[in-house]
């Protein structure tokens, strides 16, 4: 029997449903793995919701003061679950100086000051655990480190924002507009008051960052990934997306095409029979594509207490184990990718184009896809008797350059009310 | 840099897969994981297959003799990926004994064997990979052992044969029967000339097996699993369910319900809209509930020359990394689980009557339905001029054995004409 002593700093949603799977299934990992995990200190801010967990660990510290955990000689493993990068990096450092392991479940804190954090690990000989940090309970990173290891892995696309996920689903299922969306989802839960973060793209972008360097051991830093995220998106957009067999979803990718690294988040167009497009309300799910395994589909719990938890006491007891035999062998810091400028790769486009209504706008509109070398392959344009007219363009395959060139042209005409609307179609996904 | 010396034996199309894997990324290897794999041996009945080989290995010694790599001192990890029972469970024995860790794609070995094999194993402190055996490239021992180790697994469904789910596909995408999709499943290299092994779901319930085992820590033998094939599946039920919005696949599931487990192979209707269903050709997928994380997916190739080697790769990474530093902890032998008798949970079900064509029919299936208490949905006769008569029938929730106490007291009917088929619909997938 091995015992890990853990000290688990940070009560919220995470923490206290770390707490919950740890006692319930004590039992099972004394039986089954040879494991005992004692708790050792547990510390959050407000005492007051330690309260009911006094009784289940009645041997553990309870405290307010991380400083008694992060680096106590007594832990082997800190769990890090105060979210943000303040206090969370002063946790790490102190915990990293005093040869702990570290799990964490902080993508802000790992995308935005990752560099030191692994960097401190290594001279001290220790590691850091992270899958709860991508992906809630799905296991991207484990994969990504231990399955396709002997593999080359050629791209990663990830559905990885349960809150927009859940917007879309939202706006399709009950006809809304975003905005209307937005409100059910920060009602429900999954929105916060401020959105921007998870609506914009930003958190996909982190996620991306961490992942896409694991996949590719090289860093892919988070201003180098194009981000564009799902505010421009309205109901029409979904309805057209429906009626042309595809579902539009927030897209994070990374990809390696000559050497160079294609970093994006955007909302595209995933063909409706694609498993893909079947990841639906908060569910996440990662898409690989390896160059022996072939492409692969990762989908499951993107949020929440309990599934984050179990991904933490996974990583808990995988980096628990290894601990003090194993030697040190996971790689976090790597060299620059080079990014590539542009996306390089050709697609089809829905465009949308909201119009004045006179005779005329369809071939003004065709002139300027035309001389840009777009060329269309079907418009729909529906009965209307009023303004806007909304007139849907799908073109042939063409460079993303040529659609920026032709949209920045259009939407300078007279014709146009409203900054045009381009979504790719993943017809290759 | 650690070196793995690694003896290869069965020069078939995966053993050649794991040759060019190594040979490709030799390099990356060496770079990111800082591991040398030495291709000490390589073994092959039919040494003219290696011819190629010899250049890209031009240290490793080439054989036919299995007994110079087995249980060689020189060797640390074997790769047997000969196939069969009896060579291969020698080749493991000689292996074992020698203390060597040895990495299999070999199911039916597993499957039928595995409990002397681990035995063996763990008296001589050795392990045993066997992620190739079960999904393919789809990594589901991995995820099972390291990343739902902490979690409660409350079931497992997976779609795992790729020969059937490539023949359900054909029969949908082409309107064909099942004999006409079986002939291009084996014109396709998909399926054997004796397909049974197959298309009787036996390949599947090995499978199950040894995934159920692991997830539940409990043996589920072979003969304790229900297994029935695809065989009597029609292009008329492959319809019937894409109307009624459902998609029928091979399903393989192994849950626990009340402390018993229970073990499962049947053609099923799957919900349009769910993922698995988006499972097509000869793709295999794995669905998991579990108490923490919820429910997942895992989704990619499960056969062919390089996902199949990509797999044995990665064991062959992992247990090689691990090898003389990591205490043994993963278990494979369990005692036996309590398997219920029978299906206990109640679903709706797909029933299909082969009629003559007369008055009168609906009222005796109805009467015999309403008397075992099947209460029933919905009914569907397409018209026809000329016996038989397909009537098909839905019914609300009910228990397995009530639907076959009234197809056993139907069937013996004189308005019935062929043995009539139930499907279950499985709507709480």
């Amino acid at each position: 029997m091995k015992t890990i002593r853990v000290g688990l700093i940070g009560a919220g949603t995470v923490g206290l449903g770390v707490l919950k799977i740890l006692k319930e299934e004590a039992s099972s990992l004394e039986k089954e793995l040879r494991i005992r995990v004692q708790v050792h200190s547990i510390c959050s801010r407000s005492l007051e919701k330690l309260h009911s967990v006094r009784k289940d660990f009645p041997e553990a510290i309870i405290t307010d003061d991380f400083r008694t955990v992060a680096g106590n000689p007594d832990i082997d493993v800190i769990l890090e679950l105060v979210g943000g990068v303040d206090v969370a990096e002063k946790i790490l450092l102190s915990s990293l100086k005093a040869k702990q392991t570290v799990i964490t479940a902080n993508k802000a804190l790992l995308s935005q000051k990752g560099e030191s954090i692994y960097k401190l690990a290594e001279e001290n000989g220790t590691e850091i655990g992270f899958e709860a940090a991508v992906g809630g309970a799905i296991p991207v990173i484990r994969v990504i480190r231990n399955c396709l290891s002997g593999d080359n892995i050629l791209g990663l696309y990830g559905i990885l924002n349960g809150t927009t996920n859940f917007i879309l689903s939202k706006m399709e299922r009950e006809h809304l507009d975003y905005g209307q969306a937005l409100v059910l989802a920060q009602k429900a839960g999954f929105a916060e008051a401020d959105p921007s973060f998870d609506v914009e793209g930003i958190d996909t972008a982190h996620k991306i960052s961490i992942i896409g360097s694991l996949a590719f051991k090289e860093k892919i830093p988070l201003q180098s990934i194009t981000v564009e995220g799902i505010t421009k998106i309205t109901r029409l957009d979904i309805q057209f997306a429906a009626e042309l067999g595809y579902r539009i979803k927030l897209l994070g990718l990374v990809r390696k095409l000559d050497g160079k690294v294609e970093a994006r988040v955007q909302p595209v167009m995933i063909p409706k029979h694609h498993a893909f497009a079947s990841v639906m309300d908060e569910t996440n799910a990662i898409y690989y594509k390896a160059a022996f395994a072939g492409p692969g589909l990762l989908m499951g719990k993107g949020a929440g207490s309990l599934p984050t938890a179990s991904a933490v006491v996974s990583d808990l007891l995988y980096y628990g184990a290894r601990r003090d035999t194993q030697p040190i062998s996971e790689k976090n810091r790597f060299s620059a990718a080079e990014i590539s400028e542009a996306n390089q790769t050709e697609a089809r486009y829905y465009l949308r184009f909201n119009t004045v209504d006179k005779p005329g706008v369809l071939a003004e509109i065709a002139k300027v896809l035309g001389s840009n070398s777009v060329s269309i392959s079907s418009v729909r344009q529906n009965e209307s008797d009023s303004e806007p007219v909304e007139v849907v363009v799908v073109t042939h395959p063409c460079s993303e350059s040529s659609i920026q060139t032709s949209l920045a042209r259009i939407d300078s005409l007279e014709i146009i009310l409203e900054p045009s609307i381009a979504i790719r179609l993943e017809d290759k996904l």
